[in-house]
């Protein structure tokens, strides 16, 4: 009865384009953000479970119940190579929803990582494995099979909503969601975006002021800023 | 270049349905989140700003920058009778977007109320006024008028996804968005639950158990519940 | 299999002897934990849903899963006049468990109260009913009923260690735990605690310094306290 | 050996002036702020601990110790009438410093209210006292009298720096400090501000938008703002 | 005069037996807390400081005041070969409690680690030691020694309960309490489980789906699980 | 108007004395925060973004407004070689105020880190140039450069106060603020206490209890300390 209804599972999704997927896996989060024109992150709550974990690809999305990882087997059958699975809950959860032989499974599926609004558990294994999860919270605590939630609806995910399909990109910095029909014009203006970094950086480096290279100096003192001994 | 950019007012919304909006008005946003499927809700950290505040209306949806309120104003000329601002922000951030001023404009446009991901102020004022706001915060800090954001764009507010014209509902138990397709939907069902709800009541008054009521004891039984003295 | 198993309804649990609970009813949350020798109190974050909701007597106990609040409805048949039942939860999770129906139900068998280490809705209801409720959470989202947990097991609820039977008291200040073979004792010493309270105000009205009243000056200066102009 | 060293009590600091006090006392929190020029303000976890306190007063620093309230007693002999205790702790800590015996002995030595970064009980006392009291939190838990803080030193309480002598004024919208030396400067901006305010206001009532009367539309649209349909 | 009075310290414990407890320390927490029935898990803000702790044994348990370490000292005397230490406070506190020098007195009376919900400090010091510590935070801030806790009485620490003696596991994934007298047990459920996984593992890793490993499909279109395009 | 007005960039700073600096930077967090008499240490939020980051040299402070890093390029002109930039915020935010552009632009102006009561990005890039930074957290948004916030003026950051040439000293313990005028007499006092320190390890390391070491059966006793069996 809702837009989003609990209970389904859309089995075909259009995934964005490939090329494009690739073209952003080529650029970090902050870059991303920036040439997205700084909408579509997730809250900084959403942390990597081990240091340099990063993945990039299109979204497969879970609703799921508090304390319920049922959706998370059903969702695997959805997979394919290449996809990212972004997990929702329906409220604050941080159960540990997914473990490694869930993701021993997601990985035999193709999938390449995890996207969690709550818990995972045997972040050990998930580490030596090199399964990239990010998550708000590492949790022992498993999780029974009970109750329906969706697979493949739109889902508002640590603050960001997440339509299956869209581009899914995590490193360092955060999760950053790329809608599917964007995903190569922001591949480009990613990709200008760094070139001009290249020449900032240099100039930089060499000691030239912000202040110079930005022109602030004007606009600071005609908001009023003012220099004292 | 985002789906959802900035710097941008959609001036014509498609509103909820007068009298279904009017409907909903009738009920707790505990029974319409359940009409609704259970889903919907914004985060519990959605708190009205005094006792016995309640609001229904559609939304005029506005997305903030941190620290900054210059689209409240924006979204002021974009008020009709009736309708509720909803105001999201691009990052965590409870500053005081909102005041007695702000309140006072509002209400000479026509607007019922607020419900802020972020901060207000004056709220011994507005409490006189019995201007009705939901927020995650009391801040006296106010903000300045620099960045863009964008008006009418659909958003994420406290959890919840918000399109324009969509019907907003708050009360001491919290706020569900209502999509403005599904209005009288939802409102007819409220009104059918609340009909069941009132003889569950009386049988429970009178002493009668959920677990005969509701048939539980079978299936508690079979899930493996154990009696013990 | 675990001391405290899930799956378990304990029917017949000894309170704590009636008088003594009605002594320890006179005597207000901070009195009564400083009696305890200062152990035995929940966590800050329990808070009555209204002002001046107050409630003391025997506990039974309620462990839930999180989003599912089939327990409490086992629990109802388990209680007796002037019990108050006391909900932990296997998570954090702050999901509707409760509402003004299965308020209405524990009335009928006799409740006078909930402390809930979880969220509770219908809120307005709750306070017309008069009905107290100290809970870490508003939240209109409604349960399902699908996972065993226990009733009248020992609980750790908001960091507090209850036994069925043990007696709880919650008003303005918190919520304390006085274990039922200890009910009398306690209630005895908060009554000469309070004794002397009453005298140690009457100084104090009078100008009587705390430093003089309890002899401090001399500790003071032993630890090295200075004075400086 | 530090700046704002412990085991220090400073017995003779300047207040701000009387007649300004007196005058800031006419203003809300939030109009303060904004005549400070916005700064000076308590983070917003700091409440009333009953709707409607209000209190305004030159500060009488106290730095507790974590669990510790024996700074408070050593605090009550330097306060005098019009004063308005100010407690920071050298940690982040919840306890229940403040009670009813302590607001006797402070109101008998003339202190009009309290402001900590830390925990109170007795809110009910409190409340029946017209005490007012805004703190981090209401906790049951007593303290001990063992370890030295100081007394009148510069403390940090709640994010905001306060010197003995400072003005605080605090109610629903929060706490800010006024440097005493500035107490005159701020009352007068304050009075300026609101007769702005009100004239704001009859404008804002009458349908004038902020947009127009701010003179906002050239430099939104300079911004770059667009209107779509 | 409470059930679990401060002032004291418990001499003899019963340890839970040698040789389950060695069974135990091979199994991560995650299997244990299946293996314990879903129970004894402690929050899950307690967090290893450094990367690869990892530790097993009987708790000696210390009951601590905020900002107080004087009874870490009392359990140093009642450590032995193979102990872990677990810390809870009387209060939420996060001061550093404990350091390289506790640590070296600790290892040097067999003590194996430290679970503490609090702070710790010399994490880089620990780190080289090899110290395994979970705790809630990291804290430079150093405590006094003037108030009686208690050492092996039973304890909540991190909202689950531990009686001296009962094995505490630690790792990437948490921290959970066996009780002494289920230890033999949980290590057996535990390898058993552990058999069964691997299995499983390979099952998931061949590409089987968990719908049809678990028999999945059936229960799903059951509870109404709808397949949409 | 105020005491630390915004808009200001005071040019001239007096540096803690250079060789005191240089003999602060042997000691960690842990000690000098006990060598400085127990005061000046940040909130443990503050946290490395890499693991084994350390810094220490005089404060240039920054105050910052919310989602703005206007101010970061003001204060770039005003580093000198050894400087550690201080950044507070007017309101809690963790926006990316600072990445690897900035931490460039820092660097060739000599600066040594950052300590940011905000939020950093591009921090795989500033973890291979090994500049240190230690924040509230990582967030891959940007800023605007709109709002004047101030350059050397006395801020609050995390809690602790910071005059702009206060020798800031951060390790993976945390965040401590030594005042400029007591860098040498902290540096002594921090190299006897460390010499104190060998000595006890040694002792605890050889099995002396801490009990016996520091004299506290004694104390203890009288405290009212007792043993059970």
């Amino acid at each position: 009865m809702s837009y989003y209804p609990l209970g389904i599972v859309k089995k075909n999704i259009v995934r964005a384009d490939r090329a494009a997927v690739e073209k952003l896996s080529r650029f970090g989060v902050a870059t991303l953000h920036e040439a997205m024109g700084r909408v579509g992150l997730m809250k900084t709550y959403m942390r990597p479970i081990y240091t340099g974990a990063h993945v990039c690809g299109p979204a497969v999305t879970v609703l799921l119940q508090p304390g319920d990882n049922w959706m998370m087997h059903v969702a695997a059958e959805q997979l394919t190579t290449g996809d990212v699975v972004v997990a929702a809950c329906t409220t604050d959860n941080e159960d540990g929803f997914f473990g490694d032989l869930l993701a021993t499974s997601f990985r035999a599926r193709g999938a390449l990582g995890l996207i969690i609004d709550g818990g995972v558990r045997d972040v050990k294994d998930l580490t030596e494995m090199d399964f990239p999860v990010f998550s708000r919270a590492v949790n022992a605590k498993g999780t029974v099979k009970a109750t329906l939630g969706s697979v493949n609806i739109p889902v508002v995910c640590a603050g960001a909503m997440v339509h299956p399909g869209d581009v899914v990109i995590a490193d360092a910095d955060g999760v950053v969601v790329v809608p599917a029909a964007m995903a190569q014009q922001v591949a480009d203006a990613a990709e200008a975006r760094e070139a001009l970094e290249a020449e900032k950086r240099a100039k930089l480096a060499a000691g030239v002021l912000g202040l110079d290279m930005y022109k602030m100096r004007e606009p600071l003192e005609r908001a009023g800023l003012k220099y004292i001994d």
